[in-house]
C-alpha cells in the first residue's frame, strides 16, 4: 500500500514543502493549502489548518481529516476551507498528495485564459516531468474553473472537470491559483513546480511575441 | 486586553518580520517601518528606529514611543520619521500593529493610479485573507495619498482618509509604498502580503491585457 | 592532470551547485542536470541521477558513468537522460564540468530566437567573464538547437554544432534551456550565471526597446 | 579618523555584503567588486580579488591595495581589474566604501538611457535615503559613462564625471552596471540598494506608461 506513512512524518514533510513554496512567493499571506493521504480506506488526509502561514507550519498547523472533511480529533482546529477539493482529487485521481499554490503567474493567467476555459501548453521539455508524458511534443490542457465560495458546489465541479479531462495533471481556479497532485508528495511537488514554470514561461512569452 | 505583550517580545517579533520582508525586497535600503502596539491607554508603540536596516533589526533598533511619538527612554535614538502615521492608524483603526513596506510594485502602481486616487481590486480569492472579507467578489478600494515630508500635515490627511474609507485595509503613499495594519502583528503581516500580491498581480495583468 | 578529484568530492560540489541554481529557480521540478569529469582516459563523469531534485542532491543522487553513458556501479540507478550530451561536450570541448539549467529566460528566448538559430550578444561587460574573452566588444553567438527525445541523434547534432561554432561557450535547446561548460566546475558555474544574466538582460531589453 | 577599522574586520564585512548582493542576483558570475578604505593617508583599500565569486568571499578573496592599485602583500593575488575606479571615487568623494553591482536593471537601463547620458529620477520617497537629500522632491541625476577596457582612461573619465556632477551619489557604466559609494560601508550599501530599487521602479514604470 502506498500510504503507510504516519501522520507525524506527513506533517513534517508538508512543513518542508511549505517552506519551499513560501520562499518562491507561491503561498503569500496564508494562501495555499497542502495535503497528503495518510489512509485510503476510509480516506484520511493530513491537511493544513485554515489560515496557517505555509512558510512556518508548526505541528498544530496540520490536521487529520476524515473522508467527509471533518477533523478527526475534537480540538484540532479548522481544516482548510478547501478540504473538500483535496478529498475529491485524492479520490478521483487516487492521488497520494494534493497541493494548491497561489502564485502571481497562475493568478494572472487564470484570468487571461478564462474565456478559453483553459490553457494549452505544448513543445516544452518541462512537460516531460509530468507523470506519464514521454515527450515535449505532448499537449497539456490546463483547465480553468470559475471560482466559488460554495465548496460543495465547487467540489462537484471539480469532480466533473476531472472526469472530462482524465489526462490533466493540474487545473486553475479563476484568480485563485493552481491545484496539482501526484501519487506521492514528491511527485505532487514536481507537478506544481513544472506547471508554475510553464505558466510563467507562457506569461512572459506572450509579452514578447510582437517584439521580434 | 489585546496588548499584554512586552517590549522584548515585540522587538523580537518585529525583527522576524523585518527579515521576512527584506528577503522579498520590500524594505531595501533602510526603507519601511514596522510597529506593534504595546500599550493602549495611553497608547505606546514599539517601532523601528529611523534609518535601521529592516533585515537585521538588532535590539537597539526598536524604540518605545509614547502617544506623541517621542521615545520613552532618553537615549533610545530617533524613532522612525513616520511614527505619527503609525500612531494615527493605531488609534483610528484600533490596530495592534502597523507595517509600512516599500516594494517595487506598490511604488509603481501608486504612480500609475494616482490620477484615480486609488486602485479598485475585485474578483481575487486572495481578498478573502483581508479581515472581514467573506468572498472574492468583494471590491477593495486601496486609496492613494500624495506624499509629503510634513508629518503633521500628512498624519492629518491619513486621519481623514481613514474616516472617508472606513472599510479599507491599506493605503498607498504616492511613490512611497504601502501601509497596512491588523489587530495583531500576524494579521498585519498577512494584510501586507495579500496587498503586495494583489498589486503585483494587477501590475502584471495590465501589461497582458492587450495580448490576448 | 586536471581531474584528480575523487567522486565523493565531486558529488559534494555538485550538491552545492544544485542548491545555488535551485535558489535562483533555474532547476525547478527535477529539471536540469549537472556533471563533472572525474577521469579523462577513459572518460568518466559524476552526473546527477535522472529525476533527482537539484536543490537537495543526496549522495545517491550522483552517479558515476563511463564513456558510453552507463552507470559504473550496478545498483546506482539511472543516470540523467541527457548523459550523452554531457559526454559529447566533455569530449569535444575537453570540459571538466557540464551544466544544464532550465530557466524561464533561457526557455523563453530559445523560442523567440529559434528562427534565427541563435542569439548574438555583444557590448556587455559581463561577456568578459567568459573564458578567453578580453573585452565587452566581443560578439558571442549562442546557437539554438531543435529539441529531440532521441539522445543519440541529439548528441550527434550537438557534436556538429560544437564543430561549427568552435568559439561558443554555451548553447540552447529549443524550449529546453541552457547548456554551458568549463574547464573546471567553478568556471562552468560562472559561464552558466553569465549566460543566464545575459539572456535575461536581452529579454527585458526587448520589451523596452519601443519605450524610449 | 573614520577609517580605523582593521583589514580583518573589513574583509568580514565585505563578505557579508557580498552574500547579501549575491542573494539578490546583483553580482552573478564573478561580476561586481567591493572595497572599503582602511587607511586614508596614504590611501589604502581592502578590495575584492579579481574573479572572486561575491557570494562566497573567503579571507584570501580580499586584497589590500595601495594608492596606485598594487597589492601590498607580494602573494596576495590580483586585485579587481577596476581597482583604479575605486581609488578614484574614494579620493574624489572622500568615500569610506565603494561598491559596484552588476544587476539586470542597471544594465538594461544603462543602455536605454545612454543617448541621454544619464537618468533623472525624482518624486520618489526612496531618494531621501541618499545622504544629504531631505525630500522626495529632489531630482537625482545618475550619469552614464561609456564602458572601456582601458582602466587608466576610464578612471580619468570617472574623475571628470565626478567633478561635473558633484552632487551625484552613483553612476552607471554602459551595460556594465552601477557604482555607488558612501562615507561608511553601511551608507554605501544603502546607496546601492536605493539606486537599484529606483532603477527597477523606473524600468517597470516605463512599460506601464501607455497602459492607463
Amino acid at each position: 500500500m502506498d500510504v503507510t506513512r504516519d501522520f507525524a512524518t506527513a506533517a513534517e514533510q508538508l512543513a518542508h514543502v511549505g517552506r519551499r513554496f513560501d520562499a518562491r512567493g507561491w503561498v503569500l499571506g496564508t494562501s495555499g493549502n497542502l495535503s497528503v493521504v495518510i489512509d485510503r480506506n476510509p480516506l484520511r488526509l493530513a491537511i493544513t489548518r485554515s489560515g496557517a502561514p505555509k512558510g512556518d507550519l508548526t505541528a498544530d498547523a496540520i490536521i487529520e481529516v476524515d473522508e467527509g472533511g471533518a477533523a478527526v480529533l475534537p480540538d484540532a482546529g479548522r481544516p482548510s476551507a478547501e478540504t473538500l477539493l483535496h478529498l475529491e482529487i485524492a479520490r478521483v485521481r487516487a492521488a497520494g498528495a494534493v497541493l494548491h499554490t497561489h502564485s502571481i503567474w497562475s493568478t494572472v493567467l487564470s484570468a487571461q485564459y478564462l474565456p478559453a476555459a483553459g490553457i494549452a501548453i505544448e513543445g516544452y521539455e518541462m512537460l516531460k516531468g509530468l507523470e506519464g508524458v514521454p515527450t515535449h511534443e505532448h499537449r497539456e490542457w490546463i483547465p480553468i474553473l470559475e471560482n466559488d465560495q460554495d465548496m460543495i458546489r465547487l467540489s462537484g465541479r471539480v469532480r466533473r472537470l476531472l472526469a472530462e479531462h482524465p489526462a490533466c495533471h493540474a487545473f486553475l481556479l479563476h484568480r485563485h491559483g493552481l491545484y496539482a497532485w501526484g501519487q506521492t508528495l514528491e511527485q505532487a511537488v514536481r507537478h506544481v513546480e513544472i506547471v508554475e514554470f510553464l505558466l510563467e514561461a507562457v506569461g512572459r512569452t506572450n509579452r514578447h511575441v510582437e517584439d521580434i
